[in-house]
């Protein structure tokens, strides 16, 4: 019996169930899916794979993978009423709470909403497959306002490109995009695949808690972190580093980008990142080029003051300048962050329903009880 | 330090933050709204009262109550594209999808999606508001396929019976209504008002929180409780009840409408609505005459079996017989509770908000770790 009183706030350090899809060493700096490395994810897989691999907790042969990646071609179409929607919303409205209400439309349409459990997976490849769409047309649509539609010949990655931008994709972009896509896939019970978890555990339906998922990652504490330490570099350019950087710890400020509650050492996706930002800064337009260059010495700076906190750059810190090398813009990046996670919220919505338990944790009360009721007239 | 190794399955008996709003006595049978008893309530206040109490953490004296309802009064007027989403959606999908997208589009009308805090009580009068007016929006459109404006001269709760049913209510049926949506206002830390929190935990809008909120309870374990229960009644009116009792838990099945994880005595809500059910009987058609005496069958028959085991009906058990007596379709019982409990998601968000802290639990990882990468030829 733990002390009642005993309040763990955040619930940092509390676990609510088991789950075999991700290990996280905080220590270590080490990131499995399934028992699988990131470095050797990113390395010599693909994003395809990845998912299946979410989605099964295996990797798949060549038959399996092939029927796989032909079930998520064939579910790229998007609704027209859900692109008329995104039509009559891009520019008016973040494309994040576009992406929620289009997701949640998704959802409406899904005419098995209602079904038992042996439809999920297949529900789930519709999701992964149709929030990349959705995203990319989102994109499109707010930067140039053309719709392209899904080609279903090409990759899930390719496939993205070419509606995002309305042309195919070279291999280099390509193999860019396909990384950031496996870095954000999967990442432990963070607080959108918690909330994803929460709406599953009443066992509301795979779709709506995907939504819970998309409107919790758009929070700036999570999924807008990449937004705002793209949005801070941006803001640091042309001022020496030192100095911002005191000006925000002095006031107590944060810098963005910058320490993970998990992890304590190097962040190793924002090493992978790191690595592939340097070797395209050759290629990079001056744009990133200032901004890598700010980056490396905001983290330099930070590493002197920050490094016996066991704070170092995540995921977020570098991500930005990887897109805007792509040409995505800013607004753009926690769309596409949700997009890759999907096969993350998926995998734990599905294992989480095998042993399935509704999440209702505890307020501590701290208020009164039996307070008179007085007439209006006399309060 | 506690035990790493501890795992609480569903979050169950953890406390995850302070809270003054909600006083669940589990024990005594009590419900407080910031020191009140829902007894008072119900039986003194209103909605609206009850809605700024829950907003504001006090009662309100007759100026402010009347600006509130005023300010309420203001917002019930739906977008023109929202009510289009929802006439082209009736039928074809559950209303609570609808609800849930429908609000989601609410958050991407809103042009100060992402302004600061201090705005978040005025979209949380929004939010309260506008819910009723789409339930009841889509109540109406999908019963008799008429859409009938807000009117903005009547209180809360008799706009939303007339927008949907399109003709003004009685007295008998607003003051039912208004109990019904006091007594689902809120109560503490359910896995909606958690998802709601959750989503509110990484800043992201108050719009987003609630959709999160509308989600979870769209789950058969939480909020689609009282449609089950009410689908259960349906299903044995003719049969006797011990038998069929005896069939069920003879399976391991579980009696709707039962049982509470707070709860270890009789739910004070479900006396009020038991109350309240009784008293109208006299007036009731054949319809809700046998649900209630069938419900009243059951409870006496659950009653030798589970007293033991502290099982009691719950707040679902009888609450569809009395949106029956109102002749509510069943699949709008949950799209009502939503509409009813989003006081409880904004108070709740508002206050979480005053000492914002991330959510994000941990799992307890029983997975493999640094398995080899095969190639696809290999495996």
């Amino acid at each position: 019996m733990k002390d009642k009183l005993e309040i763990n706030l955040g619930l940092e350090g509390t676990y609510f169930s088991k789950s075999e899809i991700c290990k996280i060493d905080g220590i270590k700096g080490k990131l499995y899916y399934f028992g699988y490395s990131i470095e050797d994810l990113t390395d010599k897989s693909n994003f395809e794979e990845v998912s299946y691999l979410l989605m099964n907790g295996y990797l798949p042969n060549r038959k399996k993978l092939s029927d796989f990646s032909h079930q998520m071609a064939e579910q790229r179409d998007i609704d027209n009423n859900v692109i008329n929607f995104i039509k009559r919303m891009v520019g008016k409205s973040h494309p994040m709470h576009i992406l929620s209400t289009a997701m949640d439309m998704v959802g409406s349409y899904d005419k098995k909403a209602e079904s038992d459990n042996e439809l999920n997976k297949t529900k789930a490849i519709n999701i992964i497959s149709k929030i990349s769409s959705i995203t990319a047309a989102i994109g499109s649509l707010s930067t140039n306002g053309k719709y392209t539609n899904p080609d279903a010949s090409i990759s899930h990655i390719e496939n993205f490109l070419y509606m995002f931008n309305g042309i195919k994709p070279n291999m280099e972009a390509t193999k860019l995009m396909d990384t950031m896509f496996i870095l954000h896939a999967e990442h432990g019970s963070n607080a959108s695949t918690f909330s994803s978890i929460v709406t599953a555990s009443t066992l509301s339906d795979i779709n709506s808690a995907i939504v819970s998922g998309i409107n919790t990652l758009k929070g700036p504490l999570h999924g807008g972190a990449d937004e705002r330490a793209l949005r801070m570099l941006y803001g640091i350019k042309e001022k020496p580093v030192q100095q911002y950087i005191n000006k925000i710890l002095e006031n107590n400020g944060r810098i963005m980008g910058f320490g993970h509650r998990i992890y304590k050492t190097y962040d190793p996706r924002a090493r992978i990142i790191r690595t592939m930002l340097k070797s395209l800064l050759p290629n990079a337009n001056d744009e990133v080029k200032i901004l890598a260059d700010t980056a490396f010495n905001v983290e330099k700076e930070m590493k002197t003051r920050m490094e016996d906190r066991h704070i170092y750059p995540n995921l977020d810190f570098f991500s930005g300048q990887v897109y805007r090398y792509l040409d995505i813009p800013i607004e753009m990046f926690t769309p596409i962050f949700a997009a890759s996670r999907s096969p993350g919220w998926c995998s734990h919505i599905l294992e989480y329903w095998k042993n399935n338990r509704l999440i209702r944790p505890l307020f501590y009360y701290t208020g009164e009880v039996d307070l008179p009721y007085k007439r209006i007239g006399d309060r």
